[in-house]
């Protein structure tokens, strides 16, 4: 498109922006309007993108770091004909797909964003994928805020897409100076952005983000780049066009005082079309499944520890799908995620110490048909928990693996001890929460989890267990194991992972007591076995959960939610791990925790009343 | 001393390392003696210490973000007299202070680290309190290692250090070349580092961590940097001094395989003790109250919203105790921190948006005695749940105030909204969950949480909720208020916050059926008030609680674990956030949800039976 209509587009979208927000009574317009002229030229001349087929794979992406930004958003893809002028004023609506913050409930958006510091990272993702997975030409483009650039998520992903040349990835630094409570903390210094961004290996180009040609210049050397990717950084007034609000502190996330003025001040209601360029015809290359599932079998009585048992079926995942893709924070040596790498190094990423990114990555990723296993500690896992909380918003699918869970650890201590990893998970919004006990159940786990929707976490353990299931069993999620029972059971020990076997021993305890215990196995934390317990509940009457966790989140709770829709509810009595675990055995560990045998036998003993 | 001795010091702490790591079996004595010699000039020429008066305000901070080198740590705190070998050797033991990594059990050590990349944004923050707070001329030196500058949070550290130009800041990067799986993204590239970090505005020197006399300089040319803080960027070698493991791979966390050998390797056994500096004699200024503490009173009927609450009485709080200091993640005018911020601007300090930074920060200025009020979004203290999680471990004293809690935001989405929050501040260690209904509660509750010790969450809201409790009431930490009571109460509503106000309408509109409901205020959700709890389950039989919030780890969960050491429990139904919210009023939300005040009834009626 030539300058002047491309100036006319910034003006139409600044117009929609003021309206959308008048509209909804609230909205962020003057940090649309800043970025208004930035996005006019991107759509109108550099971005290739099929509206009608949002999942033609040789579309560009164009995410809004920025996510407040959503007027400017809506507004592009009303001027690219894709949003009726109606729709565009049901903005923050009850019922309407244009939510405060884009959300994939429309087609074009590929991540929520509104949590900032986020988008560019999930561009990285896309843009590995689109570079080492997909080897498409398509590009990612990404508009983020000033503000966001305080977050370490942003320069965590500086340094990978410099480390990894992504040379399909663009950064536009919308630097408006103001912030939400004043000016940012670079204000309208386009240096000291770009002297940092240039010392993560990226290539920059300072530019007046209100200067069409000169931003136009920008695209195109960006496009030309090769070998490192760009970033924009432009210097922009928010409120830009309109007099009252232009560059005005105090005018962060609200509508326009007087919309009508202020659109006659923009030049009034445009109805300019965008003609979107389209993309390539090219097709990605996908790779096929290499083989049928093979997963590893485990001899019952051998010790082995879920996590090797996890390392070795995603290996044979690998192999039997294609789309499966592992994401690593430099920790695969310990969460066995290498055994995929020595089978599936083209589709092993390794982003070092870095889990927001890495998580990011993945849920960048599944937004081009990828499966991702994402793997760190379960303690560490809590550093992206942002983004994972942000992920179920995106309605990305996923599969995340923490390891070294609880004080079963040993001697590291506290800091590498996954004890909050439960609460966290389980209060992910549709969550899968998977905790085997076993290296045959593990390893069916990680094959199931690839095939449901949503966030699911499979949380494993650093030392061996028994092996207590044949190869051959199967472990249904939303499902558990019955592993002791009889009809005159007086007590019902509820356990997960390691606590399994100390809940075993103690059966073998109580029995000795002549106490019967029935003893579940819940693997899946959620969803949880509703029925199993029921059943449990009423034969027994009295149930013992058993955790390697907090008390608060984990499997007690999600116990005794079970009896949460008015059912009647058993005798409870919870254990857990009440105080600061320090350095140890794991033995040692989990007896100061009052979580071992020793601890479920004297419970179940006074539940009992023996 | 001299550099022959610091040499040999090197060696002795080399040793130490590996005769502890030995002892354990564990624990990583290959990162500690890449190090060995940075920390045997810092201890031996100018760290300033009083290791006798860990309290004294003029005492340097070491801090070891690399927390893995914990025997390091304790070799140094050895060779400092502090601790006697014997202790040394009972390094990772069950009963031990020397745990796997660094905890505050040791009087020397001010925070926990193991989990990477948060030792330096801790420095940041004990840097700022001396500079800003005490006005005392102690300096803070950080070991950090190659591993964690991929974490963003060492950005954010950077960023922020060099932006409040903490000259009494240092940071010393062990650039050992290897991380835990392999070489490191830029292994002995040492000017990688060093332009991205002179990028944010810090001095940097280079060095041969193996060359005493340039190590020396190096630190000599920190303390004399004025204006910006300094990192001493130092090519090291990891496992140093023994031949069978200096500089391979594979040998991260590992005890040598024959340690007798790797002794004789570094000649042996030393006992050297380090005359280390003491401190300067100066008191640090410690501000004092203002004034006898003025809660603001809000008149019952009125509607105002808890967040409002929260900053007034925050700033009265200031008023009354010198100590209280605010930290802000830039959303100040919301959360209303502002308030604060007018009244003791000395004592406010803005992290913009880095929330893992300003949670670290916090830590940080607890450990000089002050406290902390940590302020964001309830969605977005999520993006520092490892930092909480950590500050447990590191026994810290600290309150944080989530805002914005809830679908009861409205318009903004659910990227906006705390729908997890209680879940994961609830499953930390020792933590204190509140979330007040109304604008007296909250003003009492911000007052009492700096009273407590441990991590204390505040949860608020946005919109305005009609003041019930007169300014005179009292609000116990683990207490609860009953709203509504009588003796033929057939069911209790158990609310907290927004959901309050929903459950007394509810109650209305059930006694209009001739259904008596008792209705609790729960604004303590940890600990929670289990007597008021089990009275009202015995009186009434039935219970329903309701939250604005996830169904895991929040109201529900409280409720029903009140009922978990073998007590009865009533027959329980949970409403709560079970969709994925969008964009809506927040009247239209809480309807969306079923959390209002006809879902209520409904649940009721259908509970009871009518």
């Amino acid at each position: 498109m030539r300058h002047e209509q491309l100036s006319e587009l910034g003006q139409q979208l600044r117009v929609d922006s003021v309206r959308s927000s008048a509209a909804a009574g609230s909205g962020h317009p003057t940090s649309s309007m800043s970025a208004a002229d930035l996005m006019a030229v991107l759509m109108g001349n550099h971005l290739r993108y099929d509206f009608e087929k949002p999942e033609h794979p040789g579309n560009d992406h164009l995410i809004f770091s920025k996510g407040h930004a959503s007027p400017l958003l809506y507004s592009l893809y009303k001027a690219a004909g894709a949003l009726k002028d109606e729709e565009l004023l049901t903005f923050r609506k009850l019922g309407s797909r244009l939510e405060g913050h884009p959300t994939p409930e429309l087609p074009w958006v590929d991540v929520a964003t509104g949590s900032l510091g986020q988008g560019l990272p999930y561009g990285v993702g896309m843009a590995l994928a689109g570079k080492r997975l997909d080897h498409v030409s398509s590009r990612v483009w990404v508009l983020c805020g000033d503000s966001e650039m305080a977050e370490g998520s942003m320069w965590e992903a500086f340094e990978h897409a410099g480390y990894e040349r992504l040379d399909n990835l663009t950064a536009i630094i919308d630097v408006n100076r103001l912030g939400q409570r004043g000016p940012t903390r670079h204000q309208w210094d386009l240096d000291a952005y770009a002297r940092r961004i240039r010392a993560f290996d990226w290539h920059t180009i300072e530019v007046d983000g209100h200067d069409i040609a000169a931003i136009d210049r920008a695209y195109g050397e960006a496009t030309s780049t090769v070998g490192r990717p760009t970033a924009i950084i432009a210097r922009t007034q928010k409120g830009r066009g309109v007099a009252s609000v232009e560059n005005h502190e105090g005018m962060h996330g609200k509508p326009l005082k007087d919309p009508e003025e202020a659109i006659a001040e923009l030049g009034g209601v445009r109805n300019m079309a965008v003609p979107v360029l389209g993309p390539p015809a090219e097709q990605p290359t996908r790779p096929t499944s290499e083989g049928p599932l093979s997963l590893p079998r485990f001899n019952t009585g051998d010790t082995v520890p879920t996590r090797d048992a996890f390392g070795e079926a995603l290996a044979a995942v690998g192999t039997a799908r294609g789309d499966v893709v592992a994401l690593d924070g430099e920790v695969g040596d310990s969460t066995r995620l290498e055994y995929f790498h020595k089978e599936h190094p083209e589709r092993y990423f390794e982003f070092y110490i870095a889990e927001q990114q890495m998580v990011a990555a993945a849920v960048g990723m599944q937004t081009r048909g990828w499966t991702p296993y994402a793997c760190t500690f379960s303690a560490f896992l809590t550093r992206a928990y942002d983004f994972v909380r942000m992920a179920s918003v995106s309605r990305a699918n996923l599969n995340l693996i923490g390891s070294h869970a609880g004080v079963a650890i040993g001697q590291d201590g506290p800091s590498q001890m996954g004890l909050e990893d439960l609460a966290a998970m389980r209060a992910v919004h549709g969550s899968t929460v998977l905790y085997p006990c076993d290296a045959n159940q593990s390893a069916q786990l990680t094959a199931t989890m690839a095939e449901l929707s949503g966030i699911r976490y499979l949380r494993t353990s650093r030392g061996g267990t028994p092996v207590i299931y044949p190869s051959s069993e199967r472990f249904p999620i939303g499902g558990s194991k019955i592993l002791r029972a009889t009809e005159s059971d007086r007590v019902t020990l509820v356990a997960a992972g390691v606590t399994v076997h100390e809940a075993i021993a103690a059966a073998d305890r109580l029995a000795q007591d002549g106490i019967s215990a029935r003893v579940i196995d819940l693997y899946s934390l959620k969803p949880v076995d509703v029925e199993a317990l029921r059943t449990a509940a009423e034969v027994t009457g009295r149930l013992i959960t058993v955790e390697d966790h907090h008390p608060e989140g984990g499997v007690g709770d999600a116990v005794q939610g079970a009896f949460a829709d008015g059912h009647p509810a058993p005798r409870v009595v919870r254990l857990a791990v009440r105080t600061m675990p320090v350095s140890g055995t794991p033995a040692e560990q989990l007896n100061q925790a009052g979580i071992d045998a020793e601890a479920i036998t004297a419970a179940a003993r006074e539940l009992v009343g023996a």
